[in-house]
């Protein structure tokens, strides 16, 4: 019927390297490699389109399978002048998987195929050792037995560790050819006592019952599982790659090793790798023996005494080189190369795309361009966007010692060191005298903005990723531990504890935001490294993209790091982070305290002043640039005092009694505050607090323009519509407060009003909204919360059995739900613009600094994404792989 | 061009009843009546396409119609025989609006225009009164100059209040026609002096200044907004109607009235009404004098001791006998009539069909079937499904006396009177007792259940229309005054004041929960009086109805109450309701404690036998009909105490400290309970609990299967569910308990797996989901919670500054939003049956007793709504209605 089975080796293949659909990654890569003349043991690939037949016929093989198995096999036979079966020359195999993508779960590799009691005796004159022989055979017994046959492997390792005993040997190297070969013996009995059937030893039945094994791994739960977690359709199926055994362990003369094209940690251009002689590949994994480097240069800059492959194999070592050279050229990408050395002859067992650190990735990408070796769009897709994340943050010295208290989930990355406090006042007071601290709270609440803001870093005890700590962190680019459930934090005592020891107030500790360890004292670290290489790729990134970047911030420092990594604009301008500074909350409390619209203007009056500051500050840093400024977005209670001491202050600057504002934070109180009196439904019951942040944005928009020549574009943003009303109502506000300004200033200021898409109802009817939106900016975090019906602050209580039961791939919060989420996004986004077809569409929140949301974003036809600083250049060098279109490869 | 004006009068018109949309229903029925050859004066329409035409124009009238006007004048003026603006015999007329609907907010009327001190003279020789005379001119003057010129009317009252401080007079008709003539030209000078012009003594620029006004006022802001909010269109536009004059104040021999031709209170079938000798139409709406009744019954059942007009004037009244029978007859409904005699002649002011109580309607829509008058269908169509509520529950005697202590919100319909107590173990202990309780809390919570099933009637002093109390009240058919913040309640003295009382507990009070009202004692009530004409309407209803009718119910009493209504299954069985029973309660938390699944095993086992008696319980009263049984819901710290004795009782029970159970307690405690961790997520989490409630359901099932031959098929509903993956995997778990049950029974049960989409996610990927639904039901209550991102808890603290600004037209809990939460349904509806055509679809929660949402559920194509018991004969009536089509009218 068809073609079933591709040859391989003696330099010629019938596959090739872009036929992984067909042959899996391994069987293409065998073939591109014997298709370059390099020495491929011979071998053939059974195609992925037997195991779809397979599947689609109640598990049979197609009929003709056989015929070219067979044909296949002699082929290998007439290559290697042995003979599958032999008692005098026999031919040995391996058998292996080899699915379109790298897939754990699945049956991996049985080697020595082709060993019986007979062909044993072969192997054992032609290797000149029966031990080595026997040894093989009973390795075969036990890798066969277990992953074919299904026979628990600890039976078999119960006799060897009997006999020890019994001997009073330590190691397999004890035993001599006799124990092994009476071991076979009991291996074989106990696989009969097992399965009710011998051990075959007919080496065809061995080779079918390998094949059909691997086919029927396809299809285990955990194979299953893991790809419905990767979204690897079941139709892939997978090969099966049957190759003749060479072996490294033949004497000194033999080895086996590994080896990379470039350094995969610095990214030099140099070959990188180690070997064994006289091993097989399973003992450099076993780490009996200590690995020898592969050149001269490696042994001296790790200052090992043992020799080098260069020294000791000097023309094999010659060969290694000329074939690494030639994959790296061929596949224009660092190789990763598995090789073994049989009695001085060179055999290449695998080449793959090298995994790498990121520093590594960037030097690689960017000497690729400027050796010609790949194009800048080779280039930007070729470097995980993610892990630029590594790079712009201080790292632990890896050499240091340190003591660890305990271990934390790394909810903002970056390794800090300062000293213990228990309060934001505390954080912010030490701060302010030039201390560097750690915030250490049980959780922390919008109240304690200002310390977190003066801390170098944050931790908690309780929280996930999404907890409020995180989110904010990584908002300010604080480095945060979160939910560091094994320390105790006791506010009594001032004191945290963990690892048996007990930090008080002022001592030191080091966080590693990147790994969620937290340490005793200070752990010294490394200064991030944002050299030239970072800087080429994100200018190469940025003539690629079509997405705008902009950034999230509302405090100088933070607009400030966002434009030096690139941001053009701000995307979101929280306000309410500005109230919550000392000298101001007072005012918003004594705002919220009054009892109609002309009590809370007397406080909104004074708040006036330092909010137009505040935005001036910023709009001189973004001049020229987009600023989109979200009005007050949180339920007003979030400001609103509980210690009794706060609350007598502010029944004093009120005038009220203390139960009359006991009253009313009892009255504010809401039992789901997510979806509570919030947003613009703030702005249409007290519209005077709207009005006082328009009157502070437009008339700081005067004064910079007047000052700078180069005025920002306020685009002022009303919170959590949920009708076109909302938006007329408070649009006509703001309107009317620009008319004021600009006439009263007599300029012009350009501006937009525009809304956040943070519900779905706001999604279905942006059609109706768009009549009164210049822009919208999708919440998606809001969005992920009401469309999911989960709360970002509880979700921690079943989100980790919801990833283990496979229900949700990823945290929804990190990286956007394109099917739910995505489609709210997408239909908002058309339904606006059939309205306004210049519409501006942007997303802000956490998921515009992640890769796959970006992706997302750019397929979707947004406009911009707006992230936190610190994801700047992630978000640019994701928005340019989107626009080049397919999957990211590097990493 | 062409036809802008249509006339009326002399047995003849050029319009007709269904012109509506051309002439207003004001100048329709007029035009109708003549073509009746009813006694109408004369007059004319000027049609809506000329509004359409002034608006379109630049408020320019179209050229030709000064000239149809003229026309129609003239017709008018042959008619009566009187010339407009002709000092010996004037004509006036009388210049109305008419839209299609009725509008508030529009220039309403302008009397007696073509006054001027000319014909003023003419008049009062006509009438041979000229103290008439001029007090007719004076009131023009006042209209005209109020609706038509914009002076402020108070110009004019204070004039009339300082010659009556001068004159020592005290009513208007203390003065005589010199009086008002003097007055006449003070009110004159005022015009002149505020509008810069005389008044006009032109009659023709009065009469085009009051056909300006009337087009006008179309656009005034006020009528603006009610169109909005009533969704009447803008370019509907409204008419004029100009009619000659006729007045009931000339003597003895003219009189004005009233007349319904049915009784609108009881709906009986006899002449109904009142008129005023010698009077004008708003003297009897100023109540100065005491209307006198039509009819002789009329005057004898109510006692008085006027004449009346069947006594008084018997010929004209035998006329208005046969006019308004051949209306009735003619308009085929029960209509609201005005007339006016003027010396011994009798004209029909206007006709239209009048309002009716519940109990009228009811009545008259059977009885007109009987009579032959109207179909059936017109029959359902005419009744106003919401009145049928008031009928449904006890009323308070209208003659009782009652001393009110305050005032609350119309929660939950029904008047009851009880002992008052203030927690539910009293409610539960003294019911248990024998009395009627009510029970009063400031709000209540999911764990006074109990005692709100056991009170008659539940007040609270805070929370809305759709707070926890009013919620459970309306579902449980209590009757309910909640948010009555006039009163206070004391929990430590165990009283209730207001309106200068206190009430302790044990005394009696009684609510309506029809208006709201609190009053002291016991007052008498009427039981509800469901006649066969209530039956006979429904079961009309049920043969024009597509949309089954089920119940939400899960106590035996609510469900019999349903069936007797005419509920076809459940729709909606809440699990966790028979959760908070004092005895289970405590099983309930000793689960919640435990540490792994075995722990909850151990009280989950004490809690199966009780709920499989529950579902035995249900399903016997609905045997042979479907029961959809939710499984548990509630986040699980619903379920856990607050008091110290009670954590206490906890510890003992689980063996765990008090410490532990207040840790737990916390732990459990969540930032938003609505988004968090509940429905399928704690199924996912510990399906154990799900096994338990699923056993319950089949074990009972069988039982009551075997025991009446009659099963019903149960429904199982997992609730929350976001992704398809939830639901399989629940499925699985309801499954295999199935078939356990089945095995270990011998049995088959019918039975069906399907979820809740009360998301807006669930509603998106219906397709996938319904992979695994047998059903779906829209959970609307959540639905609209997250597609909003409102709260219904927290929201009555914006809902209602939304409604007064136009936001949102009803409360989006009350009557589905189709916008939004509409197009979710039907996104949710549409996808689930492309993958599964028979997908059995419905709605639950408190929309499904809304007639508006009944109609969005007809017209969405879903199978069934379920409501709760006092709302299934709503339902039956609204899907009838719904499946007429059109909008109702009734009421």
């Amino acid at each position: 019927m068809g073609k079933w089975v591709y040859g391989f080796g003696d330099g010629k293949a019938e596959g090739r390297a872009d036929m992984r659909e067909l042959l899996g990654g391994k069987g293409a890569n065998l073939a591109e490699m014997s298709n370059l003349g390099l020495p491929v043991p011979p071998g053939f690939t059974i195609s992925t389109e037997v195991c779809t037949h397979f599947y689609e016929n109640g598990q049979k093989f197609p009929d003709d399978l056989e015929g070219q198995v067979e044909e296949a096999l002699k082929r290998i036979e007439q290559s290697v002048g042995a003979g599958f079966g032999s008692r005098s020359n026999p031919l040995l195999v391996s058998v292996r998987s080899g699915a379109r993508a790298s897939m754990p779960g699945m049956m991996d590799t049985v080697l020595n195929l082709g060993l019986n009691d007979d062909t044993v005796e072969g192997l054992a004159t032609q290797a000149g050792d029966r031990r080595f022989a026997f040894d093989s055979y009973r390795r075969f017994i036990q890798m066969y037995s277990d992953v074919v046959l299904g026979v628990d492997h600890s039976l078999f390792e119960e006799v060897i560790e009997n006999r020890k005993l019994e001997q009073g040997a330590y190691l397999d190297t004890d035993f001599d050819a006799g124990d092994w070969q009476e071991m076979v013996g009991q291996f074989k009995q106990i696989v009969e006592a097992e399965t009710g059937s011998p051990f075959p030893q007919d080496v065809r039945a061995q080779l079918w019952g390998a094949i059909g094994a691997v086919f029927k791994s396809w299809m285990t739960p955990r194979a299953v599982t893991y790809r419905r977690l990767n979204d690897i359709p079941e139709s892939w199926g997978t090969a099966v790659n049957v190759q003749a055994m060479v072996f490294g362990n033949m004497g000194d003369d033999s080895a086996t090793g590994v080896a990379f094209t470039r350094n995969p940690s610095t990214g030099e251009r140099r070959l990188y790798g180690e070997y064994l002689v006289n091993a097989q590949g399973e003992d450099v994994v076993a780490g009996i023996r200590t690995p020898q480097h592969l050149t001269i240069a490696g042994k001296q800059e790790h200052g090992s005494d043992l020799p080098a492959m260069e020294e000791v194999m000097p023309e094999v070592f010659q060969q290694l080189v000329e074939i690494q050279a030639r994959l790296e050229a061929h596949y224009r990408d660092m190789q990763d190369i598995e090789f073994t050395v049989q009695k001085g002859r060179l055999w290449m067992l695998q080449t793959r795309s090298g995994k790498r650190t990121a520093t590594a990735a960037l030097k690689m990408a960017v000497d690729m361009v400027e050796e010609g070796l790949i194009d800048r769009e080779a280039a930007v897709g070729r470097v995980d966007p993610m892990s630029l994340d590594q790079l712009l943050h201080p790292t632990l010295d890896p050499d240091a010692p340190r003591t660890l208290l305990g271990r934390g989930l790394p909810a903002s990355p970056g390794a800090v060191s300062g000293q213990v406090v228990f309060n934001a006042d505390d954080a912010e007071r030490m701060a302010a005298d030039g201390k560097d601290v750690i915030l250490v709270r049980v959780e922390t609440s919008p109240e304690d903005i200002h310390g977190m803001h003066a801390a170098r870093g944050i931790l908690t005890t309780r929280g996930g990723m999404t907890s409020h700590a995180a989110v904010v962190a990584r908002g300010m680019g604080r480095a945060c531990v979160s939910g560091a459930g094994e320390l105790r934090v006791d506010y009594k005592t001032e004191t945290l504890s963990g690892g048996g020891h007990t930090v008080g107030k002022g001592e030191l500790i080091t966080l590693d935001g990147s790994t969620g360890e937290v340490m005793l004292g200070e752990v010294p670290t490394r200064q991030p490294n944002v050299s030239g290489d970072f800087a080429k790729l994100m200018e190469w990134a940025d003539q690629i993209r079509r997405l705008g970047i902009r950034t999230n911030a509302e405090t100088p420092r933070d607009a400030e790091t966002a434009r030096k990594f690139g941001a053009e604009g701000i995307g979101l301008c929280r306000t309410e982070h500005m109230f919550f500074d000392a000298d101001r909350i007072i005012s918003v409390r004594e705002m919220i305290m009054a009892e109609d619209a002309e009590g809370r203007r007397r406080p909104l009056s004074k708040l006036l002043p330092v909010q137009r500051q505040d935005f001036v500050e910023l709009f001189r840093i973004m001049a020229g640039l987009p600023v989109t400024i979200r009005l007050l977005d949180p339920p007003l209670h979030e400001f609103l005092p509980h210690s009794d001491e706060e609350m007598r202050e502010v029944a004093t600057v009120s005038g009220k009694s203390l139960e009359a504002v006991r009253h009313r934070v009892i009255q504010l109180r809401e039992a789901n505050p997510m979806l509570g009196h919030r947003g613009c439904r703030l702005g249409i019951s007290y519209p005077e607090i709207y009005e006082m942040q328009a009157r502070a944005i437009f008339e700081a928009a005067a004064e910079v323009g007047r000052e700078t020549g180069n005025p920002v574009i306020p685009e002022i943003m009303i919170p959590l519509v949920a009708t076109a009303r909302e938006l007329e109502l408070l649009k006509e506000v703001v309107d009317r407060i620009g008319r004021e300004v600009q006439e009263a200033n007599n300029v012009k200021i350009d501006y937009l009003v525009g809304t956040m898409i943070e519900l779905p109802r706001a999604a279905l009817r942006a059609a109706e909204i768009a009549r009164f939106a210049e822009f919208f900016s999708f919440g998606t975090n809001d969005l992920t919360q009401t469309t999911f019906g989960i709360s970002r602050d509880d979700a921690g209580s079943f989100l980790e059995t919801y990833r283990q039961r496979g229900i949700l791939e990823k945290d929804p919060f990190v990286s956007i739900d394109v099917d739910g989420v995505g489609e709210l996004v997408s239909i908002g986004s058309e339904r606006g613009r059939r309205t306004r077809p210049d519409l501006k569409v942007g997303i802000c929140g956490e998921h515009g600094g992640d890769p796959a949301s970006i992706r997302f974003c750019h397929e979707a036809g947004l406009d911009y994404v707006s992230c936190s600083p610190y994801r700047v250049p992630i978000a640019r060098l994701a928005a340019a792989q989107a626009a080049l279109g397919g999957e990211r490869s590097g990493g």
